[in-house]
């Protein structure tokens, strides 16, 4: 009710208007993140599917087929774009900031040079601001690896992910012989972590730094010795970690595992001094609940610099290591200096 | 060697000049800071004493009196300011921005604003940029105390400092009558960090935040009570936290407490989702062998951003809130998207 009465009131004066395309975890994270951003209003969502059959949590909003979009190019500020990174973004973000000032979360680390040009080269054409690969890895995470680097040029990097959930390797499960369904959660491993925290600068193998457990609903009478054979020996994904495999009920998986948490850290750690007798470690982590609505919180906020730098008159494909911080706060920068500095 | 090469090589196309004025802690952390870095060179260091009395630790680089830096205006691009914030910066960084792009360390929360408008207004007439209060706190505690909040806006911030040295808590138990040397210690209490990490958002008051630990050094013969007795009840300085006074021997002080550790942690504890049903926790923490160095490494990676925003034609006052993150990146933004992000 508070944060409802403030954003109708900054309506009148600024509010930044959001559409969505692609209504799943990513979507509604965005829209449940809008709620805690009273800068801002959700205009609508946008989807493949028939518009009936999606419903939304927020009143008096609409959902639209995508191909509604274009008429709706004054209509909405920046537009989030919550598709996939194989196949959705790769043509949607070059094709979509056209029209809109966009932000995404294009992941494929190895294509990402290949992303930027094809939206800056767009972005740059319209008038529009891209922004891409934002969440937190890639996003903050490469942040901090970014000012880490900067400030300990003689140092060395170490990112962990987890505790977490992997889809990618809980859909792998899913697809042998006799699974019914799966969730499989990647772990740091503790020592490997204090080694790193302790400044050792330790070389450690892909076994050394992760774990993987398994939690597998197996058919009635499936041979789970075969299954668990078939998960840990799995090339690229299990074989070169230490995996173990738990076989449980379809209703302790649903009880215990229905959630997507995941988090991660990365560190640096570096010397200085005119002997590189000094050493430093730089450590961000994050533990989250979930992993889309997080996500999702770091979009919303980068879509406030889209909005923001659109206005200076900037355009092309930005970054979160292009964008001043600043820009993603709801808070002027004379509140920033003096609330946070 | 490597490092002397490469600077070589550089220098012909680019190095950035650097001149220092103070040679204390911070200015003698900046000599060795520029060290690490292949764009930079060091033009010269600048004192109120007798130049003669100061001796550097870059061969060829000379000392000068600080009333010649006026004069090599056209042979500075960047002039790191290492005095303190009490006295010296807040005149020092208005007056040199007047010639100079500047980069200070200014600490004094409450005066920041302030501080900032002085240096802004200087900094917009003369055409240069001046970055204050670079460092890690504020500096890069600020910076990610408002990347957190405006990632989770519903949430609450935490700040704690340590293990480390402070200055001003040793300087005020050496000022006690009987007391030869001291070193003090902030220690964060590991129960209220745990409480934080685990999301509980805990009100803390300041005893529950940190302890102090004393080593100190007596005058043969003096009161030992009575010292331990004036330490703990002193006002502002130890009265409101739970305090241990060791007493130990010169050569043990200077064999084991000669270094000035320090480091801390800035965590944001915040919900998201419809009902702020899921949990998230993002931290950020030091440990620093050598705060001086360490600050001084924040403040030359900004020293960077200060020159290329001034090539830019950009001007006036800055902060680390206001820098797009790769300014201060000796890598291009295209190797930064490649490799990190």
């Amino acid at each position: 009710m508070y944060l409802k009465s403030v954003r109708d009131e900054r309506k009148i004066i600024m509010a930044i208007r959001i559409g969505i395309l692609g209504y799943g975890n990513l979507g509604r994270g965005i829209e449940a993140a809008i709620r805690q951003n009273s800068d801002m209003e959700l205009v609508g969502v946008f989807t493949r599917r028939n518009p009936e059959s999606v419903t939304i949590r927020t009143e008096g909003v609409g959902v639209y087929n995508i191909s509604d979009l274009e008429g709706m190019k004054d209509k909405i500020d920046v537009l989030i774009l919550c598709g996939g990174s194989a196949t959705d973004l790769p043509s949607q973000t070059p094709e979509y900031v056209k029209y809109f000032n966009v932000v995404d979360s294009f992941d494929t680390h190895a294509k990402i040079p290949e992303h930027f040009e094809n939206v800056d080269k767009n972005a740059k054409e319209s008038g529009k601001i891209g922004i891409i690969s934002v969440g937190w890895d890639p996003g903050m995470f490469s942040l901090n690896r970014m000012y880490a680097g900067a400030i300990l040029p003689e140092g060395k990097d170490y990112t962990f992910w987890g505790k977490g959930v992997s889809q990618g390797h809980s859909d792998a499960i899913r697809r042998i012989d006799g699974v019914l369904d799966a969730k499989q959660y990647t772990i740091p491993v503790e020592k490997a972590l204090e080694a790193v925290r302790n400044g050792e600068n330790p070389e450690l193998s892909v076994r050394e730094k992760h774990t993987r457990v398994c939690y597998v609903v197996a058919e009635d009478g499936a041979d789970k010795g075969r299954i668990e054979q078939e998960i840990k020996t799995m090339p690229n994904y299990f074989a070169d970690y230490d995996t173990t495999v738990y076989f449980i009920s379809k209703e302790e998986l649903d009880r215990d595992h229905s959630g997507i948490p995941h988090g991660g850290f990365v560190i640096r750690s570096g010397k200085t001094g005119f002997n590189g007798e000094n050493k430093h470690v730089i450590e961000y982590s994050l533990k989250l609940d979930s992993n889309p609505e997080f996500t999702s919180s770091v979009i919303i906020a980068y879509a406030r610099a889209a909005y923001r730098l659109n206005q200076e008159g900037q355009k092309g494909c930005k970054t979160v290591l292009d964008i001043p911080p600043a820009y993603i706060s709801a808070e002027s920068a004379d509140e920033l200096r003096r609330k946070l500095l």
